[in-house]
């Protein structure tokens, strides 16, 4: 297994795809647009799930179970909700197979057909508002905090692993509640637990907005949104948290007495991130020589390696790597020792390189010697001696300063392409790139918005929360404008 | 919420289905076929996958994931397969709806029809050994020990909440060895993880055995099972562990390269356990109240609720749960204090009765006064009062002492209900009901047991692996016959 990666620079995209497929990440399968997540890929997703998952359950949250399938009628319901998610979708027609009278394998048995299709989900709110309809009945039974961990399918023509697939994974919460100002409230808190993940563990650093008319949720009042900025200067949208109004609750009719004892429409909230972080995961931090991973999210730490000549000398390494283990496990730090007589130590330092281990300590028979040990860090591809008996505490201080640091890289490298445009000359020179987030006034409606794409392909990412409000001139038809918003291209 | 719940005596089948509705645990969807888990169901099935996915781990597994669709044709590769799976199923002929030119609603867009159409998966040997093709070339690459929690779905035309719905979740183990002798070991090890963990934690009973030729897995060449006794004398079969041979990689064509260079085809096994587990747990303990849960797989252990008039004395009683809340969480013991001033304490009692809780204490004014609490058990529903210093040391003991006490009672109504025949005429005649297991003679034909099965409605539940070897006639033909399979009739 040899590194070779194409390099960022020659091509993005190549690199980006070669290194989820050399970096045992995810791959693509047999069947068009769905792609197989490997076990190290999965081991770095369920490391987000068990995260995020406890703060939803801190937060009051818990997970429930809702069908894959949903009847087609479902989604006319919400009138702009069907428009958004129900055209592209996979659709079971019929329930059973039979052999082929002509010979030759299975064909679709054409006596069993549905009476009425039904959609493979796309996203939840239909299936699960038809549900808290027999869930709510008072404002006792609110509110209703409910998440759910599933696949989803949303047909694709052009698929890229992790970014956009047909089949994904993700979470989705659907809550329900009896004011207006707790269903914001809680939209607002949802978009702070996936901000303060982002940024915390995943290490990358994001803008917290609200999305635009244009850029909104199929149903939402308003869109709360999290962006990143990937290494080539394009946005990826990392999470969305959205403030539903009642319009599920109209749609299917889910009413509660209040404790004054009239009847009111819940007020709804739904919100959810994807497999898409392990593709921000992979554009924040990576380099030419494959992963880098924050040591939070890393399936292990620190990788042992031991170079050695025979069985002698490879009993006496393992025992001080033995030693050193269990050292860093008493302090909650993850180790595997790769003792594998299969592969040589070169090998195991390309790979452990490309999937982006976050400390490989070497130990060789001079350091037996000298009571040593090599250190080496995957984020600046450093290198230390050090002593054996000072690692146990020098390597959690190692792995913190390695999260810190890549969260502050990303952080320096957003501030530097983070540009203003105040003209319409400006915006459009900067758009012929991947200019990063480009900060420029907007006349706040969706024709301009689109005028704007049209020509250069850039979308509003978002208005941000903690956007200064000043006087401006929209970029594209001076009509006046109260704060910038950011636009950028987009993944 | 009352609980009246029909008797089990009464109609078991009706108070399976009462229960699992009014404990929140699950309940019909507007899908036909598919359940909604609600979120106090979905708990215990995540202390269920939590307990069993560090037992994978800790057996060396990973886990993985592979797409829910699988093209038709991969069916067709492996004969028996097919037959067994590919033709109840929910296939998927189109990825686009269009709007009803006719106006109203969605319809399916006749242009975005599949070249080939897609199944959605029942179960994942094909796409998996699809996959592994391209993962094994040496035998360096093997083992591969991969698991994966996943949705899938068996179209069935009469479905039961958890035990038979056409959408169910479970966990699927796919691995593959270098030598059969590995991969039989990877069976047995796997069924003996199963077994483990269904009797310690979910204090369930199992045989443990084989299935006949006629109730083998399609595709298996040995499948290995354990089997429960459910109150009403029916058994069910709580997980398999398939034994596949080289079936799979000759279908897919997955060959390695020996140590001495040699091409050979791989050793396969697959094992399996599913949100039936959940239909088992309600089965084994639950009684006319509702349901009764094993401490360790409990949501929460302990519920404590205060019995006050006013806020003066709920206050007084908080500190005091608070304490014992904290004093207990610091024992490991999960806790929820409800003091929710829209239910009153016997609407409370009926709930955590009815959702069986194992432990429930009360606290009211008069235990204020006397420094006591009242503790009742959910299972014997016995109660007693206990100093309030004695509850964090006393507490732990009593969940111990519940969990070995469901096993232990299970185990008894197994023994009670465990029958030997000897003569078609005994066996007949107590397969007229439900009588559990009954050991006896068979000759080991497929034919004979069909016979058996049409007659009876019995089904060799399974070779048992611990029994006594003894030489004996076949209760139908009268042929010899050198061990007794376990017959019963089963959900």
């Amino acid at each position: 297994m040899g590194k070779h990666l194409t390099s960022r620079e020659q091509d993005y995209s190549k690199w980006y795809n070669e290194l989820v497929v050399k970096a045992d990440l995810a791959q693509n399968s047999g069947v068009r647009g769905s792609m197989v997540i490997k076990p190290y890929g999965f081991a770095i997703w369920e490391s987000i799930q068990a995260d995020l998952d406890r703060r939803f359950k801190e937060t009051g949250h818990m997970n429930a179970y809702f069908p894959l399938f949903i009847p087609k009628s479902y989604f006319s319901k919400e009138a702009s909700h069907v428009d958004g998610f129900a055209k592209e979708c996979a659709v079971v027609t019929h329930y059973r197979l039979m052999d082929d009278p002509n010979g030759g394998g299975v064909v679709v048995d054409p006596s069993a057909k549905l009476e009425e299709e039904l959609i493979v989900r796309p996203t939840s709110e239909t299936i699960i508002w038809d549900t808290y309809k027999d869930w709510i009945q008072s404002y006792r039974d609110l509110p209703i905090l409910v998440n759910q961990w599933a696949n989803v399918v949303r047909w694709e023509m052009r698929t890229r692993l992790f970014l956009r697939t047909a089949e994904f994974l993700w979470q989705e919460g659907h809550t329900a509640h009896a004011t207006k100002k707790e269903a914001i409230d809680e939209a607002e808190t949802m978009l702070d637990v996936y901000a303060t993940f982002v940024e915390e563990v995943m290490a990358i650093p994001v803008l917290r907005g609200l999305k635009s008319e244009g850029e909104r949720f199929a149903g939402a009042l308003e869109t709360y949104c999290i962006e990143a900025l990937m290494q080539d200067g394009k946005a990826l949208q990392a999470g969305t948290s959205h403030f539903l109004g009642q319009n599920f609750a109209k749609a299917f009719d889910v009413k509660f007495q209040t404790k004054e004892g009239t009847q009111e429409y819940v007020w709804a909230t739904s919100w959810g991130v994807s497999t898409r972080l392990m593709g921000a995961l992979i554009m924040t931090h990576s380099d030419d020589n494959g992963l880098v991973l924050p040591p939070k999210l890393a399936p292990y730490q620190v990788v042992i390696v031991p170079i050695y000549k025979g069985e002698q000398q490879l009993e006496a390494i393992s025992k001080v790597a033995e030693d050193l283990m269990e050292q860093l496990r008493s302090k909650g730090v993850s180790v595997k020792f790769d003792n594998r007589d299969t592969h040589k130590p070169g090998w195991k330092f390309n790979q452990y390189e490309l999937q982006g281990v976050p400390i490989r300590i070497a130990i060789g028979p001079k350091d037996l010697e000298k009571g040593s040990v090599e250190v080496a860090r995957r984020d600046n591809l450093t290198k230390q001696f050090m002593k054996q008996e000072e690692v146990s505490s020098a390597v959690p201080l190692l792995l913190d300063e390695i999260q810190v640091s890549l969260f502050n890289k990303a952080l320096e490298f957003r501030a530097e392409n983070s540009k203003t445009a105040d003209t319409w000359e400006e915006f459009e020179a900067l758009m012929k790139g991947n200019p990063g987030f480009v900060y420029a006034h907007w006349d706040g409606t969706t024709s301009t918005e689109n005028k704007i794409k049209e020509r250069t392909k850039a979308t509003i990412r978002c208005i941000p929360l903690d956007g200064v409000k000043e006087e401006g001139k929209c970029i594209f038809t001076g009509n006046p404008s109260s704060q910038r918003v950011v636009f950028a291209k987009a993944y």
